[in-house]
């Protein structure tokens, strides 16, 4: 395996598959499982910086396809990358596009160069290869490099996912040397792999040994979170963790709900991203120890208590739900905001808890008891 | 004059007719001149309450109207009062309702007894009469309550002026009498008068007289800034200060542009409310030391300086104007929130630079070295 210094990544314990470390970077360090909250478009949607880093985010996510389009990834170059451009100073992993070109932009026609598309902002014609996916990471100063890859619906002919991991994995070569040889000016940190295959053990093990053939810092388990279910999805993690070396980070792109994340740790994964804290905090969705909490009910309306009586973060211990409640309901900016606090709150104290049961050795009791709070919440 | 303590309004200095100094109360002393950000709906928007005091705000300003409607008095009562709701310790003073429900609010009907509307979030019919104002604005715990006024137009009939101001007058004696017997169970803080009589400066003279007749804490200067200009405001304000109480706090609703409270401060006004800093703030537009700045405009899209390099605020000292360009014209909340946190904190140094100029005795100089800056930008 090919590291680029500075990624040192070491596991100090483990229980059963799941394991918690260090992924040390120039940045700062990544303490794992890790959550990553999702910066796509240069900010954490209703956070500043300080925000994030305060709720324990160690990492966050930015997304080449939206940075690509606007504000312009030689735009951001010029501005001195993205860390200067947003101001956080800490790790950053960017996606490399392939996701959202065939999920958000119009037309898009997938060759063996790579993915041509239109955009969903102006209609503009655009090209993703694997090399211009990764010049867009490095003109970013991404400092953990997404490989690109293609896409395919788990429904699909097998026929159709042997062909997309085959060229995802061709294109994961290509992805490798374009890091190894482009040269921003901006610091270079780590590239991942991402394993396809769709539910199919088979082609999950092909892509998992084309992929360490390469050699990646890292590697990411692709093409799950898109629809299958939780079980189809647990399914994959019992063996596809396993495929992959066991000395690098393993990171499961989009997932997910707490509960998802507590199965995905129990299963040997070390980080993850989703926007569901963002998203769902500003459509008035609060995850809690007991479950999830929809502040715009009507039970909430004179509710002195805080949204999780369990979470010491800064709106828990300051708003009552009544007055979320009315915040919420009253379209203010301000709702969206704590909303979306609290929830990011909650991921990174969720990570915080898996991280500390898989030192102590009780992962399983943990996972057992937060699920029965969580879903009887 | 009845003060009701505490409520201690002292004059540390004065330069011709400006003033400067303090007005203690007892959730915080209150510096003046003094600008009150405006938190219509329990919330100062896109700001969380320590935002915007460490912006250097000790007083904000609650909407009656909007408060009545969602989340309700009584509810805001039963919940411990608007600051603990908010999490605000600090003093608020609530406007009456007389305003906004003649420019929000459906069919307006007015009579001796009140105004009688329909509210513009579900039509429900409602009633305000200066009982009922009063009645709100203790329901909600304000340390400022204002007493319930009439508003017309400043174009309209000089006769119509008159009634609406002898309306007034008689509202203010029923609004000071409801203020000293309601009873409900909160602190009670101090009542402001409203001087009408619209450009009239022997209506005004009439106003002031019957409002220190019946003896109020503070005194408001009302229906201005309502599209007269500031040509004929400033005429009003030429001799408005001076018929009103020496002794006592001046203050000008709804005023205004930095340019406007500059001009009003040297005429002897010494507080004010505006929701330019917050409205303008989530437009996109900054004001600055050297002018306004619309961040949307392209030549900032790379421009590294901050919005205001005279400015030592938390976004002036973090992003550049391209991230908040890139943010603004990308629709991200986190554009709407700096824009307006550096808003706030241009406010509130601009009213620390009045404050200091008037203890230097260079109000003179400093007003016409602002505005120079100001519209040379
Ligand atoms: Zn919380
Ligand atoms: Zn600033």
């Amino acid at each position: 395996m090919t590291h680029s210094p500075p990624f040192a990544f070491s596991i100090a314990a483990t229980d059963g598959a799941a394991r918690t470390g260090t992924i040390g970077m120039a940045r700062g360090d990544i303490r794992t499982p890790a959550f990553m909250p999702v910066g796509t478009a240069a900010t954490v949607k209703a956070m500043r910086p300080a925000e994030v880093r305060a709720s324990g985010a160690d990492i966050i996510l930015g997304n080449t396809y939206h940075l690509m389009l606007r504000p312009g990834a030689e735009r951001i170059a010029r501005l001195g990358g993205l860390h200067a451009f947003m101001a956080w100073d800490r790790p950053i992993l960017t996606d490399s596009g392939g996701y959202q070109v065939m999920s958000l932009s119009d037309l898009a026609k997938v060759t063996e160069d790579g993915v041509s598309f239109k955009s969903h902002l102006d209609g503009a014609r655009h090209m993703i290869t694997p090399e211009r996916s990764i010049e867009i990471q490095r003109l970013l100063g991404s400092d953990i490099v997404m490989a690109f890859d293609e896409l395919v619906r788990t429904d699909s002919s097998r026929e159709a996912q042997a062909a997309a991991m085959e060229r995802s994995m061709r294109w994961a070569r290509r992805s490798r040397e374009a890091f190894d040889t482009i040269d921003t000016g901006l610091p270079r940190g780590a590239i991942f792999g991402i394993q396809q295959g769709a539910l199919d053990e088979g082609l999950r093990r092909a892509s998992a040994d084309a992929l360490t053939a390469i050699g990646f810092d890292g590697y990411a388990i692709g093409g799950l979170a898109v629809g299958e279910g939780q079980e189809a999805m647990f399914g994959v993690l019992d063996y596809a963790p396993g495929q992959l070396p066991a000395d690098a980070p393993r990171y499961l792109m989009g997932v997910g709900k707490p509960d998802d994340i507590v199965g995905a740790v129990l299963r040997g994964v070390d980080m993850f991203d989703c926007v569901l804290p963002t998203r769902s905090g500003r459509n008035g969705q609060a995850f809690t120890w007991g479950g999830p909490v929809n502040i715009r009910n009507a039970r909430h309306a004179e509710d002195q208590a805080p949204l999780d009586a369990r979470c010491n973060c800064p709106v828990c211990t300051t708003w009552s739900r009544a007055y979320l409640h009315h915040l919420v309901k009253s379209g203010e900016m301000l709702g969206a905001m704590l909303m979306t606090q609290h929830n990011l709150h909650f991921y990174q104290a969720l990570m915080q808890a898996l991280r500390d049961a898989i030192a102590q050795a009780r992962i399983g009791e943990f996972a057992r008891s937060f699920v029965a709070d969580y879903r009887g919440g």
